[in-house]
């Protein structure tokens, strides 16, 4: 369709001043978190309430144009890279705090409120919106429902998806729906099941009812040093082993460690192999009781330092270094990829090992990250601007997601498949896995316009090459530039 | 197609004597636990694996012949009622528990497993399968899966699509897949969730891995006595809001209370307007605190009397009593209707009075047992044989459901849709919700063939009568007959 005609409807629908398509302003919008792709996008839009997503939505639907949502645009695994040709519909100005219901312990969000501002706005009552991706202070709720975003608590609270009792929808052809209930169980499909994590390829979420839980009584957090990694996981191990689940449990390697302290000074010790990091909250007795078992097994795993934060600043500080890990990375590299896999706890110790040799067949470094609870693995694959390495530093990643599988565990954790991954879906998932997956996808959106090329692979964007390291699926297909 | 062509093509796929078609066999599929209605089918087949599943499923998608899954047939929604000129597939000979992995916490099970045979299977490392319908001991984890279903523990461990990490399914086109992941998280569009609670509309689970708990270290159990069921709703209310989730909390008014003492003995006050059983599980430390606030709580809000179990004797008889109040209710009424319905806990004591009166109004007696804690009501409609009572006690039962959806709630807690209420699904959801599950419906079985008049209103079924109460669905349509 002819571009000043399709800007014409959606001026009509949603007003001049909410449709943007001047290069300097589409330019913004050209990548999100997922580093080395960008594409510049036909339009950008920006109603303003449900009715005007549903109605830029028809218009789309209408003359068959892909459309991608688009809340902080910070996601890993390029969920919200635009489509070229296509329209990005941005809900940064959905994000009003609708209702706060203190007696029911929920809250009803629009999608562009920030994940740490809805906890912000029910502190005052003693709740809290328990996932909290790292990203936390600028991701958007609508993003988390997109990505089922997990975060460092996620061990013991689960994934955005235990947390959400109900969404309103803007489907694929414009008609709105809600998915969900706001009592504890409903029957019918458990499409809110489906639709949350499905990488913006089934709507557009533009209401969230979310479950709210009180702030824990007590919090107790302790950083252990560890002489190897396979000493800090069997401490992991033997955690859960002896029933207790943490409310976090995340570990950090020597490079990691010092990427960290030499970005935000945490405190963490810099001659150490590997550290724990253990966070136990719940009601005072029993917190206290598991914390005495927790440090104990630190202990009998051979611990060589083991501090407790003594003030709730110390354990600021503590989640600082944590939180800050993939940014501080940059402190000693110039650049890196970050992978995101799973594989059974159980299987940790063989992972890291493998990874190590992995990198030094590469000649690479790997900072790793991540949160040994849920055997949920961040490695960081540094590379330089010397020639080769960054296609090494690519390979490597990939080759490390796809051992993750290999192992028995997930191609993502928690930042998703979008185009990233899309072309190594196969290697989790059988064909007619992916075929019962295509048959929801084209129920909801037959001519496929809602986030084109993300999450499911198709011959298009992969073609038929195999192996573990296939070219981009959008830059083979032309669609997105390499930087 | 013709009875012995069809016979012929199940005789040769699964074996002579896995293919029932003699009346006297057929009679003993004619009902599930849906009282009132039976259906006899054309065929029962009995397949032993898998590989025998698909195959059936296949002939049955090849010639369009409906079929419907069933394990034990408890089903109290009438969600394995079979279709006329259709075919049952009995899961029965497939109850295997085909592996147990203690060190990740899971079981592989084959679906005609009964729930209890999963813990009793498993009991002996620690570990048991939380979700605990009251049919528990004859109930299969297929069926289980096809409901959602909770029961008592529900409250604190959530329902069984909580509990489960993966399972195989054969699609309605006789394809065989596999929804879900053995690690924490996985990419891709999440129909496990879709599938767990389809109520058997989308395919047949032939394999299922659940996820398993430590047994908890320590369980204290109470029944306290109210002299009203506002005092006991407040206590309930006065638990949640303190912070504290017990393992159970469990309602039962005088007429309850009254069957299960004529029939079980379980030591219940018959001089008491209502009870709670009230359980709390975990570590040591943190159940002693709990249950003494929670002793103060039932002390605060006026308790008559309060019983503490003093040995696991006393606890299970407890637990007789509540899990028998069902089928007690036949000491005290010839006939009865069991609601399934859910409302917001904080109206409880609202939707309570208002079902007196309505009982009051009809004419009626309404037994109240119900999980308290989740909202979930299970109001028993008693009638008689005297004429016009039955019909009476039905308008009265459908009228209770759609009062829970008026009041903010649902149509169903834990017992399914299935023939009983699917054209009472207008009431809680809006045509395009309708529409959107009816897309995934369509996109697995496009021929409605896999447990066709379940879960979803059709225009077939439920025609355009308006208002609470409609003739059953099925008998409006003379595919039923009623007993």
């Amino acid at each position: 369709m002819e571009h000043s005609a399709l800007r014409a409807e959606f001026v009509a629908a949603i007003g001049a001043d909410a449709v943007l398509d001047d290069p300097v302003s589409l330019r913004s919008y050209e990548c999100d978190g997922l580093t080395g792709f960008r594409v510049v996008p036909e339009f950008v839009l920006l109603p303003t309430d449900t009715a005007q997503v549903a109605a830029a939505v028809a218009i789309c639907a209408r003359h068959t144009v892909p459309f991608v949502a688009r809340g902080a645009g910070t996601c890993l695994s390029g969920g919200s890279l635009p489509v070229a040709e296509g329209v990005v519909i941005s809900l940064q100005k959905l994000r009003s705090v609708l209702e706060i219901d203190v007696e029911n312990r929920r809250a009803v969000v629009q999608p562009g409120v920030t994940n740490l501002d809805v906890s912000k706005a029910v502190a005052e009552y003693g709740l809290y919106f328990a996932p909290d991706p790292s990203s936390q202070q600028v991701c958007t709720i609508g993003g988390n429902v997109a990505e089922n975003s997990g975060g460092a608590h996620c061990l013991k609270y689960g994934f955005t998806v235990h947390h959400i009792h109900e969404v309103q929808v803007v489907l694929p052809d414009g008609a709105v729906t809600t998915l969900g209930a706001p009592s504890p169980h409903q029957p019918g499909y458990d499409l809110l099941g489906a639709f949350v994590g499905s990488e913006g390829t089934l709507g557009i979420v533009t209401r969230i009812t979310v479950k709210l839980l009180a702030t824990p009584t007590a919090v107790r957090t302790l950083v252990a040093d560890f002489p190897s990694v396979e000493q800090a996981g069997d401490t992991v191990t033997g955690m859960i082993a002896s029933g207790i689940v943490p409310a976090a449990v995340e570990m950090m390697d020597a490079l990691a460690l010092e990427a960290v302290e030499a970005s935000v000074q945490a405190g963490y010790s810099l001659d150490t192999a590997a550290a724990l990091l253990v966070e136990l909250d719940g009601p005072p007795a029993e917190v206290a009781t598991q914390f005495a078992e927790i440090e104990q097994l630190c202990k009998d795993n051979g611990t060589t330092k083991l501090v407790i934060a003594p003030t709730p600043e110390a354990r600021a500080a503590m989640w600082k270094g944590r939180k800050a890990a993939f940014a501080a990375v940059g402190r000693i590299s110039p650049n890196y990829f970050v992978q995101d896999g799973v594989v059974p706890r159980t299987r940790l110790a063989e992972a890291l090992v493998r990874i190590s040799e992995m990198a030094d067949e590469a000649g690479l470094r790997v900072a790793n990250v991540f949160h040994a609870g849920d055997g949920n693995l961040h490695p960081l694959v540094l590379y330089s601007e010397q020639a080769g390495e960054h296609d090494r530093a690519e390979h490597l990643s990939t080759a490390i997601a796809e051992l993750c599988v290999d192992l028995g565990g997930s191609l993502s954790g928690e930042h998703g498949i979008g185009t990233d991954k899309a072309c190594s879906m196969p290697r989790q998932y059988s064909d007619v896995d992916l075929a019962t997956m295509t048959l929801l996808r084209k129920a909801f959106d037959p001519d496929e316009i809602c986030n084109p090329g993300k999450l499911l692979p198709t011959p298009r964007l992969c073609g038929d090459r195999p192996g573990p390291h296939r070219a981009h699926p959008l830059e083979a297909a032309g669609i997105i530039e390499r930087i």
